[in-house]
C-alpha cells in the first residue's frame, strides 16, 4: 500500500488538505454536516468549524446551507465548492504520477514488515508465522 | 506564499512526512539528536522516537549515533538516511512542478486577506487601511 497525502499551505494560516477535502467530499455525498462530522469522528462543532473557516478561506462560500431541515439545517456543495475539491484531488493524482517512480524507489528501501516487527515489537504474542 | 507538503504513507503505520525529512535534515547539519530536537521545538525524548521510528522502517538505520559525546550522544546521517531525505525532496519539487498550474488556480479562488480578516476578524483593531 503506497499513498501519498498532499497539503497546500497559501500563507496567512491557510492551508488545504485531506480533512479538509475528505469533509467537503462527504457534505456532497450526504448533504448533511452532521454526517460528514460524524463520518470522520468529528464532533459536529468541529465539523461546523471547518467548513466555516473554508467558506471564507475562498472567494465565495463551499458549502451552502438551509436552516429549518430536520436533524439541523441541510447542506451542498455549491459550484466552486465542487470546483476546489476536484481541482485538489487533480493535483493529489498529478503529484503522485510524478513521482511514481522514486515512490516506489522508496517503498523497495523499507524493511520488511515482519523484519521490523522483529526489531521494534509493539503486539506481543502477535509474531506469529506467516511465512516470507 | 504557495507551499505544497507531502505525506508518504506505507501502510503498517509506516510513513514518510515533513517532520520526520525536517529532522533528518537536522541532524545532517548538527551532527546531534538533541539540537536537531530543539530546533523543531520537541522534547529530547520526542526526537529520539521519531529517528528510533526511522531508524525501524527502513533496511538500514538512518540516524547513526555514537555513545559517549558530550551532551549525549553525537549523531549523523548514513549513506541510506541522506538516500531518503534526497528522495523525499525530490518528490516534494517534481509533485509541486507537476500541479503548480493547479496551485496557481486555486490560489487565485482564495478570498482576498484583507477582505478574509473582514469577514472573520481575528484580530480586534489591526484592520488598518492598507489601500485595494
Amino acid at each position: 500500500m503506497k499513498r501519498m497525502t498532499i497539503r497546500i499551505d497559501f500563507g496567512d494560516d491557510r492551508q488545504l488538505g485531506p480533512g479538509k477535502a475528505r469533509i467537503l467530499e462527504l457534505v456532497d455525498t450526504h448533504g448533511s454536516i452532521t454526517a460528514a462530522a460524524k463520518m470522520m469522528d468529528m464532533s459536529y462543532r468541529r465539523g461546523w468549524l471547518l467548513i466555516d473557516e473554508l467558506n471564507h478561506m475562498f472567494e465565495a462560500p463551499l458549502v451552502e446551507t438551509r436552516m429549518g431541515g430536520r436533524g439541523g439545517a441541510n447542506a451542498r456543495l455549491s459550484v466552486l465548492g465542487r470546483a476546489i475539491v476536484q481541482l485538489y484531488r487533480s493535483i493529489e493524482k498529478e503529484s503522485y504520477a510524478a513521482s511514481a517512480t522514486r515512490i516506489d524507489e522508496l517503498h523497495r528501501l523499507l524493511r520488511p514488515v515482519d523484519a521490523a516487527r522483529k526489531a521494534a515489537p509493539k503486539k506481543p504474542g502477535s509474531l506469529g508465522r506467516k511465512g516470507k
